[in-house]
């Protein structure tokens, strides 16, 4: 039989990646199994953001969008994501959130699209992925079609106009094959926006390898860009020439300092920008980046798939009773597993009480996320074991666990 | 013949505000005449920030969405802007930037306004408020309309869905007569919208009382809440019911949290947000408005007047050859003064060598503006003397200061 904890911590021991940990600020008492929804905070970003509160904003003043390069840090942070995500550097920027890049994007694929109005996607794909076509829907541009996952090719018909899917489903962690649905929507004449929130930093990503059109990903999960971080874009630059989309900003002109009273895109991605950009969260987010960056997408994956590798092992060993609902191959799913029950709430609650942090997706998943950089074997182990003894006490049963909060 | 500095001295021995200064971090030795384009740091601010950062997302982390109530920041910080703005606390929300509420409420307007498509505004309105129209014309939805601001009036017939006005015209400072306006929108037929971005913390606003049915506006000038702060948007509450616009993101639904694959949008102007908010910057956005709010808008208006009305006489007595383009009445005006001079640029440049922060804005205006929680009536002689100084020595013809940045 297996001794779990042992075999944790044999791994810590043999993880490249266990002096990560150290870059971020989490006390060492938390297994917190919950990046997947907001990342750790970096040990680098609070001073990074009081260096721009006090120095940059404080002394530099407006100056600051030149000396301090604010005005460049959309296309700057891009830039950096680009390689976690097979593109090229001018293929990404960082603006708004994700909701607000994807109907930037979905409109994009619509005005490229004449003649076509179908937005594909999946029921149960995360739902504001959904509402932004259901926004276009509102507007008369758009018709939403959902199909079942595996019905999703035979939905394909010359009246598609794009194919939206989230890489990696929030709920079940299951995750696309890129390539192969990429090139599906293609030869059905559609094109194909992916959302990498759940993606990025955590699995492999190669955008251009897939031929994929668009693409929006999340700053806030494995990035570690702080709560509500802006969200990033993704044009293919072979779109650039032709991207047209309906939220042109100031921003997002080629010259928005010229203040004319029509509009003239910038070129290529730079046209995604809307607004003035939120500096303190665009600054906390590119300090996220660069950990990540600098760790490098292959660490991040290989640690990732042996994170949940050993925990699924775990609780098939000794907590049968809840069932992964998650794919059993690690290159079939995200960086996470998520797990039934019909008291699942309860138990993410009796978790939380117990420090290991893990979250409830309703009506009845306990969803663990392993974010590789920071997340030990022992953090797993911890989870695995202490389900088994609020399991066991029944101490779950507890009436505070049974009180839901707004955010879960 | 008056002798302008001992009037200065005179007028800030005399503020009421004068001890308000001291809530900023900013350099004694500088003349912040720019806070019209990016307000000064709080002093209060990085203390905060650095309890959000390190505290409520390192520490609290994911729980910090309910137990530091980041999820109700949108509603809290806008309950706090309405007072500024003669709205009711449920009739404001903090949300993503200016453009993008722009395109949210002139979607709702037009969307109100069966029948009718024209949205009327003038040229040489805030770029982003006239691209946001063209956002909206590029999807088949809207026509814009450009009537010159003496002629909007007549410019109103009955194809006109919405009046979109700059309350105060951020070159010239001309401020609109909201209720004028407004009234004659209604009386043919029309809706309007405000843009308060100049206005907001600085001018008397009172939109209920002008019966205004939406407003957007600008954190990031007077409201003190940094580089690139959330904006704000107001719906009359009479519109609520039938409030519907396309930026459908999944936290302007009623259950954001059920995941539900259908939006229903939440009810008044919760609806109006999309995304995840960027916390960092909602945060900061806080502390400035908390401090403005308390204040109080009656003393800041009072003394916005007195500090432009202190800089016009002082500008037309000792530097007549730069000619004021703003309204030489007070109450015509935003807390703002323009001149207008061949090398405004290079003069702009030379001041802020001198430590007198302005801005230009193209083709030839010298923008001062009067933050008057933080303005003394030192800074503004301080201004014009040095102006003075710059034009006798002709120091502005230096070859540096003709270098064009690319923000100014």
């Amino acid at each position: 039989m297996i001794d779990w904890q042992v075999e944790a911590e044999r791994l810590d021991a043999g993880d490249p990646l266990s002096k990560q940990r150290g870059d971020f600020l989490l006390d060492d008492a938390v297994a917190y199994l919950d990046g997947n929804s907001l990342g750790a905070l970096p040990k680098a970003t609070p001073g990074r953001i009081d260096q721009v509160v006090r120095g940059e904003w404080g002394d530099g003043l407006i100056s600051s969008w030149n000396t301090a390069s604010w005005i460049d840090l959309p296309q700057r942070i891009g830039a950096k994501i680009a390689p976690l995500v097979g593109a090229q550097p001018r293929e990404v920027v960082v603006a708004d959130s994700v909701s607000v890049n994807l109907f930037k994007l979905i409109s994009a694929a619509l005005s490229i699209q004449e003649g076509r109005r179908v937005v594909l996607s999946e029921p149960g794909n995360f739902p504001t992925d959904l509402y932004m076509i259901e926004g276009l829907e509102g507007q008369g541009l758009a018709e939403r079609r959902l199909a079942d996952r595996d019905a999703v090719e035979d939905a394909l018909d010359d009246k598609v106009a794009l194919l939206l899917l989230t890489h990696v489903h929030y709920k079940s962690g299951e995750m696309f094959d890129m390539k192969r649905l990429t090139k599906a929507a293609h030869e059905a004449g559609a094109l194909v926006l992916w959302d990498l929130s759940h993606s990025v930093g955590a699995v492999p990503v190669d955008l251009n390898g897939s031929d994929a059109d668009f693409a929006v990903g999340c700053g806030y999960k494995y990035l570690n860009g702080g709560p509500g971080a802006p969200g990033f874009a993704f044009v293919a630059q072979r779109h650039h020439d032709r991207l047209q989309q309906p939220l042109s900003g100031w921003m997002g002109h080629k010259s928005p300092f010229a203040f004319s009273d029509d509009y003239e895109p910038a070129p290529g991605v730079d046209q995604l920008l809307c607004g003035t950009p939120p500096i303190l969260s665009m600054s906390a987010l590119e300090v996220g980046v660069d950990l990540m960056a600098g760790i490098g997408i292959d660490a991040l994956v290989a640690k990732s798939r042996k994170l949940s590798e050993f925990t699924r092992a775990a609780m098939t060993a000794l907590v049968p009773e809840l069932p992964c609902i998650s794919p059993v191959d690690p290159e079939a799913r995200g960086s996470q597993l998520s797990f039934r029950h019909k008291h699942a709430y309860e138990l993410c609650q009796a978790l939380i009480a117990r420090k290991v942090i893990g979250d409830f997706r309703a009506p009845d998943i306990l969803r663990l996320g392993f974010a590789p950089a920071y997340v030990r074997y022992a953090d797993c182990w911890h989870a695995v074991s202490e389900l088994r003894k609020i399991l066991d006490s029944g101490e779950w049963q507890k009436t505070e666990y049974a009180q839901r909060g707004k955010v879960t």
